[in-house]
């Protein structure tokens, strides 16, 4: 959202630790009275405008407005919100394919388990998710929230960029279903400022510490027409 | 929140499906252009002041200044919500406890998983929520917003309601380390309005569809004194 509007600010995690930043500068900063009294429980954290702000959908929330993200007017601050809302519970179920058994475990642990929650969640959750959004497209507009730009697009066109990275075999099944959904994605990668943030190094890349990771064995390849044809 | 404002409202759920209400009540109101408009995935569904608002957690923050639950002013405003958010981030957790696979498979296809979900949960995860908690009281007041009863003590109430019932075994064995935490439920639960709706038929009890569910072998009893010196 601060990429999107061009608005300077500053990743703690990313700066150096002789700046202040990395794990110690965030450990320190949330060991700190001041993020103490605010009731922080974990990153991501916002401070800015006087306030110390934790949860994505609240700093999205909080955001939102001041950057001239979300159109004007209560009904479109809640809807919207509603929105981010239901993309923030895919992303944790996508989480949730590769820890079903508990984020304090690691992945080998649970592979197994994670096989069957991954072809469990591509197969009955994310087609339905993904038919719900394209749905609201098509009685929207160009944006989820109308004619508006809105932060809730840039949340599908990451949630969408993540899926890409994690299950392409899975997606590239459902794509043919969602083209309001894939114009959205590049209405949004071709905005100037994304487009410079994305080939920028404040871009992380994709990897296998964060929500979307890529595990092959997460995302079989469909069968082929001569497998099909073979009876596999 | 509405029972503890005492604001009358109609839960279309409970109504009997010959008063437009029940199951069938709500797939029709689902099915309704209006509800189509406002992009709603899933209930709950809140209507009223000329919106339709979804997702849990929203309808709680557009109900909050209504209804006089939370302090006025923006920054108890994001706080109160990032308190709600991690509050039902632990009643998500407490869900994948009993189906870590997915919602769409039965409870008994994914019972052995369950088991070691709810082991991880309630060994790593839920200790570290309640202590979290536990410290924000020692710093806030009576409440988690310090002196002024707000509905992220109501949550707090429902959460810890939840757990007792689906794992009081556990939940003994760390009561000892949450006295605030009790204290605060005690107060909520003494409310009169409060009081009057646990009362009430108007009152869902615990039961075996919804987020918190009892299955004792999730729960296991902690070992007996004798049983720890015999080496178990």
């Amino acid at each position: 959202m601060l990429e999107a509007a061009q608005v300077p600010y500053v990743d703690v995690g990313q700066l150096p630790e002789a700046e202040g930043g990395g794990i110690a500068g965030i450990r320190s900063f949330l060991g700190s009275p001041e993020v103490r009294g605010a009731g922080i429980y974990a990153p991501p954290i916002l401070t800015g405008d006087g306030l110390i702000i934790a949860q994505t959908p609240n700093i999205c929330l909080f955001l939102a407005p001041r950057l001239g993200l979300v159109p004007p007017g209560e009904e479109a601050f809640y809807q919207a919100h509603q929105l981010n809302l239901t993309i923030l519970d895919v992303v944790n179920e996508v989480h949730n394919t590769h820890h079903p058994l508990g984020v304090t475990l690691y992945y080998h642990e649970q592979q197994a388990e994670s096989q069957r929650a991954a072809a469990t969640f591509l197969r009955d959750r994310l087609p339905r998710f993904l038919r719900y959004f394209e749905g609201l497209l098509t009685h929207s507009g160009d944006w989820l929230l109308g004619d508006t730009f809105s932060y809730v697009d840039l949340s599908l066109f990451q949630l969408m960029r993540g899926l890409d990275y994690a299950f392409p075999h899975a997606l590239n099944v459902l794509k043919p279903e969602i083209p309001l959904i894939q114009k959205v994605c590049k209405r949004v990668g071709d905005r100037p400022a994304i487009a410079a943030y994305l080939a920028s190094d404040r871009c992380i890349p994709f990897n296998s510490h964060g929500v979307f990771r890529h595990y092959p064995e997460l995302d079989p390849a469909p069968p082929t027409q001569t497998q099909k044809l073979m009876g596999y």
